[in-house]
């Protein structure tokens, strides 16, 4: 493992299937015991540096810390000194100072994880950077992957909706190909971003021809303001288009399960009854999500497992 | 006990007496302790999900869980994923999912406790919904008063003001009537509830009539926009008709205490001079309020007491 | 010691010379353990109580009370009942009621701290009153230069910029009095105090002449509103004037430090190449900081040490 993890990249096939492991072992070790915490970071210090809201990342990264035994300063960076003009990089070493040994950092700017890692020696975790990546969310996925069709090697998983600004789309189709799977990402073209032709994925623009091919529908999170930006008259429009509902779910295959990283828009990108049906992995994928990131802040915190 | 503690009605006359002895025997097991923490709730997360700021009540559940070991999680639905349209339901799901054990809410509308607790296996603590209940206050005011008089039987409690908007009213009323007290109400007209004759609660309009008369005197906070829709002339009318000075404090028993949920209006609904008299017990119902949602979640979570 | 942190005045030689040696002290005691905590304040409640945003003071702070093992409680009095007109004094009374055991406290307006201590029976802590003190500002301050320079007595420190709006300025002029440091003022006229003559420090308007003679220049953070108001025709000519750049920085003494509470303006009373150079102590003020904060919570609520 490399001392941070900044994107999905970072991630041979060996070191994402440690973490994979690793949160297989945590869950396994909490099972059954009384006291569900581990004490193997007591005394570490997690700063969780947001400088988006999100609150379901940060209660994830934080469960996740407490549950090993750290300490956790939650840090949102609206109405801190950053509103003074304090720079990243003070703020960086500001926290380094403060004997934190962990960052992990929610950023609107693509990239801005990569300049804290280059300023800091303890970890930095990509909590989700701009439109890049969002390494740990990638991490779940595969996990829930795993867990609930057995193996990601050969895997078929298609990635749908708004692939241009999603970095949630970017992670999963570096780690999905690392692990072996096949990706296919769905999109109109004006959500497509430039260069999508030497991504390690196949791209189509219709929906109903893909799906009966494959294991995973991951349906992405929509955003009405990019949705009028791309073109499409109406949400309505989307939806039918490519929105997941009950008679598109009805032609997958008869183990294929469906996706999203959630918070989702029922009734826009997914209909209720497909989120809420037995294909679907949505509450799954939130817990896992804790397992995943204990796994990364035990492994870049507390060394390789014995 | 059942699962929830979503309004005073779920409580009994037994249960709600287990709460109380619970809550005193915590107080009594750390007196006198070098170390004011018990090991109950260790590995056991407890999230507030605030909806509605209220620092005061938030704080006195965040003490009374860490005080019981538990982890804490603090959610305000402000610039949350709530704010991005995810639905009440879907924040439940993922609070679930990332194994909260308890969740303790605060909303706006009344009956959102109720609808939460139908979604999750945890538990679910109504810390205040809309005009509706606030369970945990009525607990805490049961226990200042027990303690304060020695019984809850028979002791005569007057209400006093707001009690059409107040769920601390509409709470207490319901548990000092399932613990044997009796309650009158006093409010102008327009600040009653429709269907009042139906609470088991005696109605006055007349302040002075009822107070030599009652052991107990419980002012309720007054809110400013809601007197003028009430036709009141002026917050100094409202004071005059219905606020707590000294010279109405002087014609009670000599038993008599006098209460406040907080935070007061001092020179509105009560004066200064009276918030700050040994009849008043406004403090201490702050510190009992630990103690007494110490004894909810450990009975929610921990079981029994042996 | 006091039971109270409210101004450096609360120090004689010997309390602020046994807050810099037990900073010393658990820095050692920490250092090579394998868990950075210490649990000297197990079960002990400290609140945060911040009427103003400061996110690295209170991260400080929060680190500091943690490191102790103590439960800390953040109060943003944002959003809180204090919007719904709560006084201090009975907010002050509800965290006391609830068991606080000290509170830390920041607001805007100079002597809230010392009204707050006169409330409640737990220590309160000044982390910032107004345009009045930052006592542990001063502590890390001069715990610094004694780790860097070896010695306290005689040392001559320069405080360059805003001083009349400076806590941070006030606080270092007494504490370093009291510990034998001869401190010289330097900022332009209209950003001194009324009074400055009684102040125990030297006042100059020229820095290139005092910087050959001190061991620290101790720049101090300025705001842009009140330079305008200061009669600057710009934030370049306050800069050229009394901004530390490399030029400047060259005819320091050999062992001379520079020194800054953060956060910076650089570029405006700092230029980046000083703040990032060997001799600035910036980010080692901001680790001193959790230390001598850790020193003060022990010292108020621990003991002193055997």
């Amino acid at each position: 493992m490399k001392r941070h993890l900044l994107e999905a990249g970072d991630l041979d096939r060996v070191d994402a299937t440690l973490v994979l492991d690793t949160a297989a072992q945590i869950e396994a070790a909490l099972t059954g015991r009384e006291v569900k915490k581990l004490p193997t970071l007591r005394g570490r210090t997690v700063v969780n540096l947001f400088y988006e809201d999100s609150t379901r990342t940060r209660i994830s990264f934080e469960l996740a810390a407490k549950r090993l035994s750290a300490d956790v300063i939650n840090f949102s960076a609206k109405g801190s000194s950053v509103s003074k003009g304090e720079s990243l990089k003070d703020t960086a070493l500001t926290l380094e100072a403060m004997g934190s040994d962990a960052i992990v950092i929610r950023h609107g700017a693509s990239g801005a994880p990569h300049q804290l890692a280059s300023w800091v020696r303890g970890s930095v975790v990509n909590a989700g950077d701009g439109t890049h990546e969002h390494p740990t969310q990638a991490l779940l996925d595969a996990y829930t992957i795993r867990r609930r069709l057995g193996r990601l090697e050969g895997v078929r998983v298609a990635i749908v909706g708004d692939v241009l600004h999603s970095r949630v789309a970017r992670s999963n189709v570096v780690l999905l190909h690392t692990l072996g799977a096949e990706v296919t990402l769905i999109a109109p073209p004006t959500l497509l971003p430039v260069g999508i032709g030497s991504w390690p994925a196949e791209v189509s623009y219709d929906l109903d021809a893909v799906l009966p091919k494959v294991d995973v529908v991951m349906m992405l999170r929509v955003q009405a303001e990019r949705m009028t930006a791309s073109f499409f008259p109406s949400a309505r429009e989307y939806s039918r288009r490519y929105g997941l509902d009950a008679r598109r779910m009805a032609v997958l295959g008869d183990e294929a399960i469906v996706m999203h990283p959630g918070p989702m828009n029922r009734g826009m990108e997914i209909a209720a009854d497909v989120a809420d049906s037995v294909r679907s992995t949505i509450v799954e994928q939130v817990g896992n999500g804790v397992s995943v990131r204990m796994a990364v802040l035990y492994l870049l915190l507390g060394g390789a497992p014995s």
